[in-house]
């Protein structure tokens, strides 16, 4: 029986062409498997289409955009994961789900092997293949840009010479993957890390600096899950969707940042995510009202290292599960609303209203009401500074610093 | 001889009034020490001799605006302090300078008691005690309004009653603390935490919708201290005071956040910090330019640590010292230029050259002159994700999750 | 009505002259309240009884050996919690579980206060009080020793002039705290921080200098849980009594430390912990073998943090649960056995073995069947080291340290 | 001009072959560096006409075991590094000190390139070349048993072949690697992890479990250094050799564990570090005694990165040299003596004493001299416990758990 071949395919030219450059080289059928994670573009069809056009003897199209809110844009907003205190994990998130439809295709069409267009440095690598390892620890993997060095203009003659369906001059000047969690761009001139942006890089946001007229937005959680927009009703898709078009309209959400990469280097990124931006923003604040000091300050620790784990490919691991475990405890009193201004490239929540709140007015005014007991202080103040105290007795006693 | 008491002096009402109370209570004679942070207002002089008509035997007016940038706002900015990730920490870094001139002015004038105007529910009183605790543990602490209940309200008929000279009925609506790194507003109506700040709130910065022209920035920095503006030399106070102009300018800099006190309540504050936020920006890409990546990581935790020990009065700490010595060393190399707009609330890098960079284009490039090995990548995706892969055919085979 | 005190009640003579102190003082009625945590000493009826003799209108007393060894030693097992790496947290795992009973018998009989005989020096004050806030925020509080400034001469005297059935010339040199997972002894000889213990300051642990043989024992852990000993299954609650016993006799588990209070102060404290030091011991081992690295290290932190927590008297807090989510997690595949040798004040683990193991024979050998694939170490290493291999170039070139 | 290789050269069979292969294979002439950091065994010279026998075109012998306990050994014991709690990283802290000698031999002798004799499943490849890229980027790295396969039966051949003067027949059954810092063993029946060690595995330590009388040591410490022992002045050096000597024959440092190495995999391995472990021991208690809790608690976290850092190849690291700077600051006040008794396999300390101690007797005592102010404790309390006070009544309200 003839080997199997599972390829993750963008119905691009670089997976179009290893289509056929796999089933040639190895001998294996090859099933090209393509998710929508709300990336926009060409409709699945056409891109199914292609596939076994380009040779595929099967062709998978998944429509993953629920999925892809719920089970990993949702994580994410409730660790209000952001890589170097920036990067909201755009194409780090999309990884995992899509080596999930890799590795049930496989089983389901009895592959043996696992392939991937990634190159050999950058982080996607790591995620699609140590994800594959997690679930599939059987599958062989096959990365032929990285391992056989296949370069953009070595697909273009093998496209031309096998006539395969793919306009090979449809070139964007910028290297671009893209879901409905946010946009990544990289591009030539960019890798200058002097140069700035310029405004043609730019899909998901209009240009902050545009005057136009603010958006006042409320956003309701349950339990740190987006539940209503302006009191109408969403999915955690349709949060990010409406939240990414009206975010998006203001210019929110551009980044421009230089980024540690899990191979070593440093690299430069810009990227889009308006609907994240705003759902993080708004989420963080409902935090500080619903979660107690203590618990939020560790939280802080454990959401760096979710956003490293996932950053670095390590989505299906023990760690990832064990901090998901402590994050969604922490999400229990999370429930609320915010109202947030959305203007000029900035989302600004400016009120917060919870049954849940641990903000209690009575404890915090400075006006009648005031329920606080200040005499209590005293103690609490001389035996907080004690330890630091002490030891200041001590360095002025024997003269060092 | 008779005792001498040293007070923290405003120039405001309560502290006026406390410079009597003080006197007639304990039978002491009161010193006022009034230190200029760039809080503006008054002129140290009118200050000075209000607090000798009110009764101080002797009156201190200490110009300390340099030391309070480069002793205090300077570690800050090296260690891109923002407690609970907003606030750059504008009160809690001034109370430690004051304390240091207090303690100073106690040692001079040989009083045996230090006198504050804090209440019992804030987090000044810490930041005074405890500071006071580790610069002159055998100091006694005065601490009026917190340990006698005084008010408002008693103040204005003590003053009366005396005829000091002081306007009681000058009083705004909110309750404010200034200096040069920013400013912080309390105030009634923001106690509902779903009431908008309005515009008169502000005074550091102009209306970020307002329609106006950007304004570009280069920011040099030499190991972590920023040393010029549009390549003109500037000391550490005129870099925050000019950023403070021009991204005030811009609107850059509103807090409006919900806080967690030391004293274990929940506040709403409002804070405008235009030059702090734009040059934390600034220094946090600059790191991401020139700190490795697992020195980056790791100070993050030191950052909050960091933030977390000051915002808690701890300034003259042993932890705080050691924190230090691990930012000192790291903002070895953190030399180069940071290109920034100001524009509409938001401060925005979009560029940076360093020759201490880490940032190795022939590493990065996607284009020719790529120096990175690819072959390399394989061994490492797999030894990277074998113990997650080793764990995940365990859990396969041994059927939980 | 009358009001009504809950008072935890000991037995001892401070407690025993609290019943009708309070009664008098207050007005109120007491009802005494002892639980059982494996502390030995005299049976609850006899305590029961001299609570009634000594005027309280009812006394309460409560087996909770399952539920503490459950609910309160089980979790910090699990932990691996040693504050300052040192201490299990005996006195400090006791507290919450005589809180629960004191909340509930205060519930049952309408009390509105609870009192407690602590000082105001130590940790168990904070630990009964932050505990009844959390579980009865309602309930007043009341601590006689701390408040009153009762001493033990107080209370003699007030206790023979009254009658009372307590033996007041009964009193030990130390000041002892124990229950079935340890024993705390503080005196005031060892306030000497340079002298050494003596024997007779021990109860729970032979002389670990005298020769005796070894003994074996091997655990069975499920998910964490200690299920079975040499074979047999035992509860929890055996599971540390067979160990205090059995690694008792061998003297393991004696420390001497100088420990830092919440209250500020350091104190010299000595612990017998048999059971609690074998149980962390095989435990620690177990996961060393079935945890993954990643996980493991992350988990380090997270015992820090619970330990701390618990020490600091916030077992019922937001940030515990969220930690002990974390843990539970992490305990899934803690399964298997460990044999280790009680000796000489030493419980060393010589064997492991599981199901659920992460170590892989065929990858770890030397031998023959070396599954490990040796050519995929050249790139790991290379990437591994290329960010401080960057940063090395950079610190050559710039002439820095 | 010929190039030249460096070789790190133990005298055995596998470096002794390694020379030949190399200058055969490359053609290039090979320099072994031999380093004694205290390992015992075949005095330098010996080895060095051993190199130069198997045909080595130069020998450096360096005599490095000051070096080492200053430069590498001392930082290890005042950050009390224990990687996974337990590991004193015996072999991690040499590889560093020996690349540093390869790196200055490759300079002197102008070589091109360096050479090692690691496997590619441990972690001393990763030490040896990730220090090489820090300290030389420019250095080539050449692996024989790695990267060709190399084995000890061929290594047997190729020297009979040649009649090299090596005793091909002197075959340890364990495999082997110590310093003066401590000892390392793997073997093969020892790979199944349920079996025990058997005395012959240890070299350092007698057997604890004879019985023999106990040994009271006092060590003085001067920040951080132990400068004293029993009041004799020592060395760094000397204080490890003398504790070696007088631990070791009380059977102290032997550690057998399961250990989580960096390529991924897991070992089993065995330790003995008598001297390191006491010093360690002994420097904790030290630290309770003269650190502020805050700094403590925060210690402990950097000593864990710390160890990990260094257990990973990372000496030569940016985060390496920050946290050194913390510790370093840490060890201001680390001054004083600490009294152990050394017997049966345990380092017991029983007393303390410093001149910067922070405990402070009247603080402590519950006798006479009481010197704290019990009347705090209230004030402290109440607010300590405030925020999961607060969180605890929202709870109840809300009826989440």
């Amino acid at each position: 029986m003839t080997e199997r071949v599972v390829l993750a395919y963008s119905g691009g030219l670089d997976t179009s062409v290893a289509i056929g450059w796999i089933a040639e080289e190895t001998g294996a059928e090859v099933v090209a498997v393509a998710v929508d994670l709300g990336q926009g573009g060409e409709d699945l069809d056409t891109i199914r289409k292609r596939a076994l056009d380009c040779g595929a003897v099967d062709a998978v199209v998944a429509d993953a955009r629920d999925e892809f809110a719920e089970q990993y844009c949702l994580p994410a907003l409730q660790a209000n994961a952001l890589y170097q205190d920036r990067y909201p994990l755009v194409s780090a998130l999309s990884r995992p789900v899509i080596v999930k439809h890799l590795a049930e295709a496989a089983k389901y069409h009895g592959a043996t092997t696992v392939a991937h267009g990634c190159t050999g440095k950058g982080n996607d690598q790591v995620r699609f293949e140590v994800g594959i390892g997690a679930l599939a620890p059987d599958l062989k993997v096959l990365a032929p840009v990285r391992d056989f060095a296949w370069t953009r203009e070595k697909a273009i003659v093998w496209a031309e010479e096998r006539n395969l369906p793919i306009d090979v001059n449809k070139k964007s000047p910028y290297s671009v993957d893209q879901n409905v969690w946010g946009r990544a761009v990289e591009t030539g001139f960019l890798e200058d890390i002097w140069n700035a942006p310029i405004e043609d890089v730019y899909s998901y946001t209009a240009n902050p600096a545009e005057p136009r007229d603010a958006d006042e937005v409320i956003i309701t959680f349950d339990k740190g899950v987006p539940v209503a927009i302006d009191g109408e009703t969403v999915t955690v898709l349709q949060a990010i969707q409406q939240l990414n078009s009206r975010a998006g309209a203001q210019g929110i959400g551009r980044l421009d940042m230089v980024e540690d990469r899990l191979v070593g280097i440093k690299s430069r990124e810009i990227y889009e995510a308006p609907g994240a931006i705003a759902l993080i923003t708004a989420h963080q604040e409902l935090e500080n009202v619903t979660l107690e000091r203590d618990a939020a300050r560790f939280k802080r620790q454990v959401e760096q290292r979710w956003g490293e784990l996932v950053y670095d490919g390590l989505w299906f691991s023990p760690l990832k599960d064990a901090l998901d475990a402590f994050i969604t405890k922490s999400q229990e009193y999370v429930s609320g609303e915010i109202r947030m201004v959305l203007h000029a490239g900035r989302a600004v929540v400016n009120g917060r209203r919870s049954e849940d709140s641990l903000y209690d007015f009575n404890l915090a005014t400075y006006d009648e009401g005031d329920a606080f007991d200040q005499t209590l202080a005293k103690g609490f103040v001389q035996l907080w500074g004690l330890p630091s105290k002490i030891a200041a007795k001590r360095d002025l006693q024997r003269g060092h610093s």
